[in-house]
């Protein structure tokens, strides 16, 4: 593909995607194909010479796109949002251009050095304590997803606790223990997983009625297991459950960190819900993030970024770089010798990178501070809408609080009923919802955070939820009839 | 943004792209930048309001390109090559457009489906064993980086060993070894610190005069640690080294792999040279990769695909998935419940996933399969001669073999005329070039595949080399003559 070629394809890609979002409400959300369709569709072996990029968007429109479930949808309500905006995907494109490889400062210093830039300026943004700014000890990376972010700070409060133990007298150490919520996502189990720490070293604690973590039962936990000779060393709080969006008391959470000998390493988790801190109004939510060692959040959930991009700090640097340092030859160089750089390579768990912060920086700089916070408050102002409207119909039950954008819900009628109303909703391809537990139960979950979804979007699916509810009493009254 | 902006935007984007790559050859290749420039250029809070795009691609040009360390340069022959493509970018941007999430089969059927489907065309393509295809128990995935690829290997195979002894009777099993050569990529043991086992516990094998692992120390190795009660788990092989482009020999350190009591597992790392195995008259350098249980490759270095793209297949998929998948509630679906389908976050360390296949895709159809064979045809046979070039300098010597498109060569003038040599290079923009060690002497690395390089730029470089070495040797015989 030659240089005319390629501005010709360029074009032509971008009133795609124009179009192809421009048709996204009329769209099914999910997907409603049957597995093995799009293999099928597929020739079983790679063409010997090369083809036309025309023949690739046709076979786009012919066999992929009957395959996305998508995620872009103004009906999309299931999971959690990914949205995206033109700003971010214009970011990544530039990104894809440049073809940059930033693992080193001086394989790409803009690369590093807007990253680091763009990340102290989150910090102001969401009003997080200054010492995760770069300025200081701390520091942000931008990271793959919310697993890699736990993950690496596991393996620094591990390696922290290690050297500490190594570095005492006395009998050997007990096993490492670790905690959170039984709440939390499943992120934390797969860290301590692979982090060789153990998935039984992970202790997970009760929460209240609001499905938040129950401090004095955390505090209780680490006493005991303190006193059975076992080391405490990680606790992970959330910040929005990705079940229920509970949050967590990570004041009293930090406070049991720290009081204890050795201290705890404090992990924040607010992958969807970090980007609420962009309003002083939702501050609150996060009281306690100033004794935090890191915290995390996805801008490519909630922030109009694409995936991947998840930001996160930590407030010593130095605790995350000495555990995932390692310098072959081959890496070496003027720049990193100096110390006066910063290599990212060391703040994450791969060696290569991309120049995501282009996307961020596209991002922000094309919403604005006050754009976001717009944004932020039109969707939480339609989940608290939404709630309301749940509330007040007496078929459904709210099933958890809805501090923001989430609203987990039920219709009284039990498993069957719920389980029948979400799966003639998604299969009819009106919108797409998804669901979780809670107490037992299953529960429904509506997630507004599409960047294209608009009010009328949300009256409807409300809407179609009570028509589906409607349909399941019809057919249980005749059932009941034909008893 | 909305549709008319991002269509305006997006073409004049594809535009700027396309300039940008007509100007390459004209740019000096290492960013001339000191630390702290980039960000002092920067403003210090983010904008409270939305800022035009054109702004943005103003501060692009005006602040980030000086801060640009070009890889798609002809120039770039530091480290390993990072090429791209038309067909990758336009890929990556359709990806971002679509803007699916595919962490599950049915958060967009047609990104796993894809995804399988090209690894499966690339088994082929490469010549592979049939055991990595999806159709029986292997399979592929597209891993961000080498690095967490073996990551992946080495969690699956740290489960397999310690599954296999929790079932055993008898005494406490031993700590786990892993072994690679000492020219094994840094990812090997980052991998080992990570996954908890420990950094020692990487045991280091001795190479011969080709920087290639020694079988019979392997063995002994093995053998040795066996009869002092430890438990040989993993041997990372790699095919390419990142260093010199050494070649382990696979095919005895598989036997010596099956042949002990308990199997170990078998990684190999072509992350770089897998691309040659594109070639038929390049396997042979694969021999023994039939016995692998796990092999990857990374058509972001040398095939055409932007970062991030790391091809990883194994053998027994079951064995992957066991050792990393959780499945909470609120991600249960009747496709996973329904065993028919792949999920691939059971394949990786994060959950969430893009839609990267599309961009492999579009480089294999653009290309097609004899398309790649002639680019890396060409990028070897210019390694061929280059070596010659070097071979026939006797101010030069080759400092490893060069099978492939690496060169590893040296001043014999000692550390200070190749250090000398290379910095003065690489400060004058005309090209970029980087370093290793081998034999404890300070080596220069020729890495030839950008795209856009071509036979000129290849003479040019070996005639700079040689005007700097002339230069330093002018330098040193005026020092002497002053003494």
């Amino acid at each position: 593909m030659n240089a005319d070629e390629f501005r010709r394809h360029g074009h032509a890609l971008s009133d795609w995607i124009a179009d192809y979002q421009a048709t996204l409400e009329t769209r099914p959300v999910l997907a409603q194909v049957a597995p093995g369709t799009i293999r099928a569709a597929l020739p079983r072996s790679a063409p010997r010479e090369g083809e036309s990029f025309e023949a690739m968007m046709a076979d786009v429109e012919r066999i992929i796109l009957p395959g996305i479930t998508h995620w872009q949808s103004p009906n999309f309500f299931a999971f959690f949002p990914a949205n995206t905006s033109g700003a971010s995907i214009l970011g990544e494109l530039l990104s894809a251009g440049l073809g940059v490889q930033g693992m080193l400062w001086a394989t790409s210093p803009a690369c590093t050095e807007l990253e680091s830039h763009v990340l102290d300026w989150l910090v102001e943004m969401l009003g997080l304590p200054q010492a995760f700014a770069s300025e200081g000890a701390g520091g942000g990376v931008i990271q793959d997803t919310a697993s890699s972010a736990v993950l690496c700070a596991l393996i620094a409060a591990r390696e922290r606790a290690q050297a500490g133990a190594g570095a005492g007298a006395g009998a050997a150490p007990g096993p490492l223990v670790a905690y959170a919520s039984n709440q939390a996502h499943s992120s934390v189990e797969k860290a301590i997983h692979i982090a060789g720490v153990g998935r039984g070293q992970l202790h997970l604690i009760e929460v209240d009625e609001n499905f938040a973590l129950r401090p004095e039962a955390l505090a209780a936990r680490v006493a005991a297991d303190r006193a059975a000779g076992m080391r405490p060393f990680f606790v992970a709080a959330t910040v929005g459950t990705t079940s229920s969006n509970a949050m967590d008391p990570v004041g009293a959470m930090a406070g049991i960190c720290a009081t204890a000998g050795a201290p705890l390493w404090l992990h924040v988790d607010a992958a969807m819900s970090g980007t609420a801190a962009l309003c002083p109004e939702f501050r609150p939510l996060f009281a306690g993030v100033e004794s935090a060692d890191s915290f995390n959040f996805n801008p490519h959930k909630w922030m109009f970024t694409n995936f991947d991009c998840s930001c996160f700090w930590v407030r010593d640097r130095k605790a995350l770089t000495s555990a995932l340092s390692i310098l072959p030859e081959y890496l070496r160089n003027q720049a990193t010798s100096s110390g006066a750089v910063i290599d990212y390579r060391d703040w994450q768990i791969p060696l290569g990178r991309r120049f995501r912060a282009l996307k961020l920086w596209f991002v922000i700089r094309s919403f604005g501070v006050e754009g976001l916070r717009r944004e932020v408050r039109k969707h939480v102002g339609w989940g608290q809408e939404f709630a309301g409207w749940v509330a007040a119909d007496p078929r459904f039950e709210l099933a958890a609080p809805a501090p923001l954008n989430l609203v987990c819900f039920r219709h009284r009628g039990g498993e069957d009923a719920n389980q029948a109303i979400m799966d003639r909703l998604n299969q009819s391809g009106d919108l797409y919802l998804t669901h979780t537990k809670l107490d037992g139960k299953l529960t429904l979950r509506m997630s507004i955070g599409a960047a294209r979804t608009e009010h009328r979007h949300v009256e409807r699916a409300w809407r179609r939820i009570q028509e589906e509810a409607a349909h399941w009493e019809k057919r249980k009254g005749q059932a009941r009839h034909a008893d």
